[in-house]
C-alpha cells in the first residue's frame, strides 16, 4: 500500500516535468541537425535548378516552377503542399508593339531610339519569354516634349530644381537616375511635380563598383542592361483592384482607373549607352556636383536640347498593358505537435523580372533547402512543437501581390496565430558579410543562431558567423555586436509585419556599405542576373547561401521548436527609448514651434519608460515560469507572441490604410531611410513645406498621442491580472 | 517492485482526469449556489441606495456613487476595484439661461413659452441637481421660423413629406414626435433636410399605455414629463473629440467643430402639455392617419400657423453647453484561477439623467448584487476558471462614453483575451416576459442558464423561467423555444460587440410587444423614473429583476468557469443562412436590375454553406475531444473565443470605420429595425435614391463580396492543420 502510495505520488509529479525536460534537448540536438543538413552543394543544385528558364509572374514557367516546388515540397515530407491562387492586376509590353523613347527632330523625324531589349548574355541566346525591360502598370501613351534631369527624383531633388535652379518640370518629360529611393516614388514625385512622362536610367556611378568588369566578365552592370521594376505607388495594398481582400473568384475589383497606385503617365527605365544618347545634348544649367554621376555627359537639367539638337523633343512610346492575371503561391506545412495552431512561416517570392539569379532564386534556392531538411527530420520521426508553413510567393515583383493577397485571405487566423514571418527575398546581394533586419524582439535569437554558424568567409574556418559578422559590421555606437537594422519595406513581409503585426524579419549576404557605394548590386533586375553571375562571382563555394540558409532556418526552427518563445522584450523596450529619443531631437531642431504651439514628447518618453518597466517585469516572472505547466507556458508565450500585434492601429496611418504598425512602416517621404514612429515623422517631415504651420504642428501633436496610446496599450498586453 | 509501477502508471494517468471531473462537478454546484444567494431583497436594497439622488455623468453625485460601488465591490470581495477616469466631452443645460422654445406673434412678443422644467414628483421636492429636460450636445442657437410637422423624423417620413406632400423643410423649424427611431437620427435626418431647428414631443400614441393612469398614480408619462436625451451621430465613435483613442491626459482632442457626430443645430424636447400648445393651431395638409398621435389636435404639417396665429413663428431659445468633463468608469475583477488572462465582462451604466430608477439603476443593481454574490462565492474558497471583470461605465447616457474608451484604452488586451461580454443596462422595461438579444453562438447558453432558474410570475411558481418565457414568447416561426432577437445598438456592448468582435447579449425583463404598442416605457428618461416607478408597479416583488440577474449572472458564471466554452457555432451557421437567404430577398425585388447589373448572392451562400459544413466538424471533433489535455482544450477554446472577432472587418462599414461588424451592426438608415449583413442593407437601401444606379448596384456587388470573404474568413478560424 505505501509503495502503492509512493509509486503513485512519482508517476503524479514526474510527468510533465520529465517530459519538458527531455524535449528541450531534444530540441537542440535537432536544431544542430537540422542546420547541418542544408548543404552549400544542394543550394547550388536548386539555384541552377530554377533559373534555367525567365519565369515571370504570370507566365506558364512560373506555374511550372510552383508545380515542381510543390511535387518536390511534397517529396522531401512536408504534410501538405498547395497551389493557391488569385487573380490580379499584372502588367506587360505589348509583343508586336514593343516599348522605346525616341529623339524627335523638328520634322517629327526619330533620330535617335533607345535599345528594344538587353543583348542576351551567352548561353542564353535560344531562351524565349525573356520580357525586355520595362516599368510594369506605366501609363500607355506617347508623351513628347523637352527632356529635364532632375537626379534621383527625390522630393529634395524636385525641390531643389524648382526653388534653386527655378525650373519647374509641369508637361516635361523628366529623366532621373536609379538609385537611393524606390522608383515607384520617383514617379510619384514626378507626377506630383507635373510631368508628363518619366524615363529612369541606371547610371555607372550607382550602378558599376569600382575595378571591377561588367558581365560577364565581372557583375558589374553593362551599359546595354536596365533595371527593370514596378512603378506603383501601392503602400501595402497587394492587387490594386482589390485592396483590402483576396482576390479570389468571388472578389469585386475596381475599375482599372481606380486602382490603388497605378501612375497617371507613361514611364520607361534605359541602360547607360541608351542613357548617354539621352543625356548628351542637353541644354540648361549645369548643376551641382552631386547630381553628377559618372557617364561622359555634362548633366545639364535642360529643358530640352541645344545646338543641333535645338528644337528636337523627347518622345516616350509606351504600349504596355495591365491584366487581371492569375498568379500561384505554393503552401507547405509542418503540423506542430502540440501547437498546430502556433504558425512560423518562412515566405519569398519564386516570380523573376527574367531568371532570377540573385532576385529571388538565391532566397528560393535557399527556402527549397530549408524545407529540404525539414523533411528529413520529419522522416526521422521528428516534429515541431508549432507549425511550420514555407511559402513560394507569386508576383512579388509586381508589388508584392502574391504574398499580400495570402495575407489578406488569411488575416484572421494569422492575426490570432502567427509568431513569426521570416522573409526570404535575395540570399545574396554582396559578399562581405551577413545583413540582418528585424524586429527588435528578435535580436537576442539572431545573435544566438549565428554563434551556432559557421563563417562562410575562407580563412575564418574556426569563427562562428556571429564572430565573422562582428568583424565586419560592428554596431559601435549602440552597442559591442554586429549591427542589425530595421525591417524597411519592399519585400514580402510587409502585409505581415506592417499591417498585421506579426514579428518578421530577414536576413543576406551583404556588401560593405562603407566602401561600396553603388546602389542595390549592379545587376539587379537586369537579364544578367543569371545562375553564372552566383556561382562565378557571388558564392562559388555557396557556402555563403548556406549561412543564410542556416540563419533563416535557425530562426524558424527555433521559433517553431522553442518550449517558450525565443523573443526579447527588452530589446522592444531599448528600441523604443532610442527611437523616441530620435524622433524627439528631430522635432527639436524648431524650438521655437515647439514652444509655440506646445509640442511635447514627455508623455511618450514615459510611455516608452512603462514599457521598459513592464518589460523588465515581464521576464523577471519568466525566471520563475513553472515550465512543467501547458497553460502557463502557453499564457505567457501568448503575451509574447502578441506584442507585435499591439502596434498596429486598425485606423492605420495616415492615408495609408494598409501601412498600420505604429512603430515601424516606411515614411511616405523616403522609402529606404524611414525613422520609426513614421506618423510623427511624416507630421514632422510636412512642416517643412506646410502653408499653415499651426495645423501641421498640431498633427505632430496628434500624432505623438497616438504613438503614446500605442506604447501604453503595448505595455498592457504584458501583463495579466494578479 | 510491481505494485509502485502500478501505482507509478494510476498516478501517470489518473491525475488530469479526476482534476477535471471533479473540477466541472465542483462548477454545477458553485452555479447553484451562485444563482440562490442573488436576492430580491437585496436587488430592492441596492436600487433604493442609488436612486436616492440624481446622478447625472461629469457630476459630483455620479462620482460619490462611483466611490461607494468601489467600496462596495471591495468589501464584497473582489480581487480588485479601480477607478477609471476620461475627459469627455459632455453637454449641459446653461443654469442661469434655461433653454426653452416660444412661439413669437409679428411683434416679437412671446405669446408662448415651454415649460422650463417637470413638476417634481412627490417627496423629491427638496432635491437639487434635477437637471431640465434637454437635448445634450444640442447646438446654441435661437433659430426662428414656421414649423413643420413630420411624424418621427424617419428617413421615409421626410421622404414622404418632401415628395407626396410637396413640403420642403430647408429653413424651417421641424417639429417630430419621439418613438420609432433613435433621437439621434431624427435629428441626423432633418439636417439633411435642412431645417434650422427641431422639437421633439412624447405623444401619448407613443409613451401611454391603455388604462393605465399617469405617475405617481400609474406607469404612464404625465404631460408635464419630457424625454431627455443625447442627439449625436456617432456610430460608435465614443468621446467626439477622441474617436479612436482612449480620452486620456495624453490624448490629442480635436477642436469642437472637427468633433464626430455633434448637431449642427439647435435641438430641444417638450412633454405632451407643450406639445399641444405647439400643434394646435399649425396649418397646412392633414396628414395621413398614421402621422396622427392621440392628442386632441389635427396633426396638420405646416408650414407655420393659421388663424389668430397667422405670421406668428416659432423660436427655439437654446444654451446648452458643450464641456471636457472626468468620467468615472468602475473596474472590478475576479483573477481567473487557471486563465487569468481569458476575460469574461459584465458591465453596464451608472450615470442616470435624473434617478435612474429603471435606466439604469435596475441594471446596476442587478449588476451590485452579482458582485456580491461572487464575492460570497470567492470568499468560500471559489475562485473561476477565468478572469471576471465587473464595469459600472459612466457617459452612457452621453454616448456610451465611458464603456467605448474603457474599450479603445484597453482594445488590445481585450482582443486577444475577452471571451464574452454581457451588457446590463435597464433590467425591465416592462412587467410580461424575459427579452435576450445576443450573438448566436450564445442561444444556447442561453435556454441552458433560463431553465435553471425559476420564472418570477405569480402563479408559476413550480415553472421555469424558459418555460414562463417560452408560453409568452414563442419563436414561432424559427424554432419551438423562446424568441431571441439580434443585437441592436444604443447601449454599452457596441464597442464591445460591433467594434471589437466580442461574443455579447443582454437581457432583460420586457413588455408584450404584440399588445402594448408605446415606445420603450412611458417614463423613459423623464424624472419620473425613480425607484418607486419600480417598486410600486413594474416588480413589485423584486422577483423580476431576480431572474434577470439570475440570468446576466448564470451567461458570466458558466462563460467564465465552463472546461470548454458554452459558446455553439451550429447556431451562427443558421443563423448566417438565415440572414443571407433574408438579405437576397429583399434585393431580390428587384429582379430586372440584378440581371441587368449580374448581381448575384451565390457566392455568399456558398460561404454559408462552406461555414455551416465547417461548424458541424468543429462541433462532431469536439466529441472526441481529450478534455485532460490542457492545452487542446485551450486550442478550441481559442478558437470558440475568437470566433466573433472573425466577423471584424479593420476597414469598418462605410463612412464609420467604428462600426466594424460586418454581421451585426446598425443599419445607416434605421437604427432599431437594422438588418443583417447591414453593409449590403445599407446599399441596397442607397438604391432606392440613387442618382447613378449602376454605381449603387456596384456597391451591392462589392458589399456582397465583403461578406462572403468574412463568412469564408470566419470558418478558417474553426480549423487547425490536421
Amino acid at each position: 500500500m505505501v509503495i502503492f502510495f509512493f509509486g503513485f505520488i512519482i508517476g503524479w509529479f514526474a510527468k510533465p516535468v520529465l517530459s519538458e525536460t527531455e524535449k528541450h534537448a531534444e530540441s537542440n540536438k535537432y536544431l544542430k541537425e537540422f542546420l547541418g543538413e542544408m548543404k552549400a552543394e544542394k543550394i547550388r543544385h536548386h539555384l541552377r535548378k530554377f533559373t534555367r528558364l525567365p519565369h515571370l509572374a504570370g507566365t506558364e514557367q512560373n506555374l511550372k516552377y510552383a508545380e515542381q516546388i510543390r511535387r518536390e515540397w511534397q517529396d522531401f515530407g512536408l504534410d501538405s503542399v498547395d497551389l493557391v491562387h488569385y487573380d490580379v492586376l499584372l502588367s506587360y509590353p505589348n509583343k508586336t508593339h514593343p516599348n522605346y523613347i525616341s529623339i524627335v527632330d523638328s520634322l517629327g523625324n526619330e533620330v535617335f531610339n533607345t535599345s528594344l531589349a538587353e543583348p542576351v548574355p551567352e548561353g542564353y541566346e535560344d531562351i524565349p519569354d525573356i520580357v525586355p525591360p520595362y516599368s510594369a502598370f506605366s501609363a500607355k501613351g506617347n508623351p513628347e516634349g523637352e527632356m529635364v534631369y532632375v537626379n534621383y527624383g527625390r522630393t529634395e531633388d524636385f525641390f531643389q530644381l524648382e526653388r534653386e535652379m527655378g525650373l519647374n518640370v509641369t508637361g516635361k518629360i523628366v529623366i532621373v537616375r536609379y538609385g537611393k529611393i524606390f522608383r515607384g516614388n520617383k514617379v510619384k514625385n514626378a507626377i506630383l511635380s507635373g510631368a508628363k512622362g518619366i524615363i529612369m536610367f541606371s547610371d555607372p556611378a550607382d550602378y558599376c563598383a569600382d575595378g571591377v568588369q561588367t558581365y560577364p566578365e565581372g557583375w558589374n552592370l553593362p551599359g546595354g542592361g536596365a533595371q527593370r521594376g514596378n512603378v506603383l505607388n501601392l503602400n501595402g495594398a497587394g492587387d490594386p483592384l482589390t485592396p483590402g481582400y483576396p482576390a479570389k473568384e468571388y472578389t469585386y475589383r475596381y475599375k482599372l482607373e481606380e486602382g490603388v497606385g497605378l501612375p497617371k503617365i507613361p514611364v520607361h527605365p534605359v541602360g547607360y549607352h541608351d542613357a548617354i544618347n539621352l543625356l548628351k545634348n542637353m541644354g540648361g544649367q549645369i548643376p551641382p556636383n552631386n547630381w553628377k554621376g559618372n557617364l561622359n555627359v555634362s548633366y545639364k537639367i535642360g529643358p530640352g536640347f541645344i545646338n543641333d539638337y535645338k528644337n528636337f523633343t523627347v518622345r516616350l512610346n509606351i504600349h504596355t498593358n495591365n491584366q487581371v492575371t492569375r498568379i500561384y503561391n505554393v503552401i507547405g506545412k509542418i503540423r506542430g505537435a502540440i501547437e498546430p495552431d502556433r504558425y512560423v512561416i518562412l515566405g519569398g517570392h519564386r516570380d523573376a523580372w527574367v531568371f532570377g539569379g540573385i532576385d529571388p532564386m538565391s532566397g528560393a534556392a535557399v527556402v527549397h533547402e530549408t524545407v529540404r531538411s525539414a523533411g528529413r527530420l520529419i522522416n526521422r520521426g521528428w516534429r515541431p512543437r508549432r507549425t511550420m508553413i514555407f511559402a513560394s510567393w507569386d508576383a512579388e515583383e509586381f508589388g508584392l501581390q502574391g504574398s499580400t493577397e495570402w495575407a489578406e485571405e488569411n488575416a484572421k487566423v494569422l492575426q490570432e496565430r502567427a509568431v513569426a514571418y521570416i522573409n526570404a527575398d535575395s540570399a545574396i546581394e554582396g559578399m562581405y558579410t551577413l545583413r540582418v533586419d528585424c524586429t527588435p524582439s528578435l535580436h537576442t535569437l539572431v545573435y544566438e543562431i549565428t554563434k551556432q554558424i559557421s563563417s562562410p568567409e575562407e580563412g575564418e574556418e574556426d569563427m562562428s558567423l556571429y564572430e565573422s559578422w562582428h568583424r565586419r559590421d560592428n554596431w559601435t555606437n549602440h552597442r559591442n555586436a554586429p549591427r542589425i537594422s530595421k525591417l524597411g519595406s519592399g519585400s514580402d513581409f510587409e502585409a505581415y509585419f506592417i499591417r498585421l503585426g506579426i514579428a518578421a524579419g530577414r536576413a543576406r549576404y551583404t556588401k560593405n556599405k562603407k566602401t561600396e557605394r553603388y546602389s542595390s548590386y549592379p545587376v539587379y533586375h537586369s537579364v544578367y542576373e543569371t545562375f553564372e553571375v552566383v556561382d562565378k562571382f557571388y558564392d562559388p563555394s555557396f557556402r555563403r547561401l548556406e549561412a543564410v540558409a542556416r540563419v533563416r532556418g535557425g530562426l524558424i526552427f527555433s521559433l517553431a521548436d522553442s518550449l517558450l518563445l525565443p523573443l526579447n522584450i527588452n530589446e522592444y523596450a531599448d528600441a523604443l527609448q532610442f527611437y523616441a529619443t530620435s524622433i524627439s531631437q528631430i522635432a527639436g531642431r524648431n524650438p521655437d514651434e515647439m514652444q509655440k504651439y506646445e509640442v511635447s514628447f514627455d508623455s511618450l518618453f514615459s510611455a516608452a519608460d512603462n514599457f521598459t518597466t513592464v518589460a523588465r517585469d515581464f521576464h523577471e516572472r519568466l525566471e520563475s515560469l513553472n515550465k512543467a505547466d501547458p497553460l502557463q507556458v502557453r499564457i505567457v508565450n501568448d503575451q509574447l507572441m502578441y506584442l507585435e500585434r499591439a502596434f498596429i492601429d486598425p485606423l492605420g496611418l495616415p492615408d495609408r490604410p494598409f501601412y498600420r504598425h505604429v512603430i515601424f512602416a516606411p515614411s511616405r517621404h523616403n522609402k529606404y531611410a524611414g525613422e520609426s514612429f513614421p506618423g510623427i515623422y511624416d507630421a514632422l517631415f510636412d512642416i517643412e513645406n506646410a502653408a499653415d504651420p499651426e495645423k501641421s504642428w498640431d498633427e505632430v501633436k496628434r500624432q505623438i498621442s497616438i504613438a503614446t496610446f500605442t506604447v501604453h496599450a503595448a505595455a498592457m498586453t504584458l501583463t495579466v491580472p494578479a
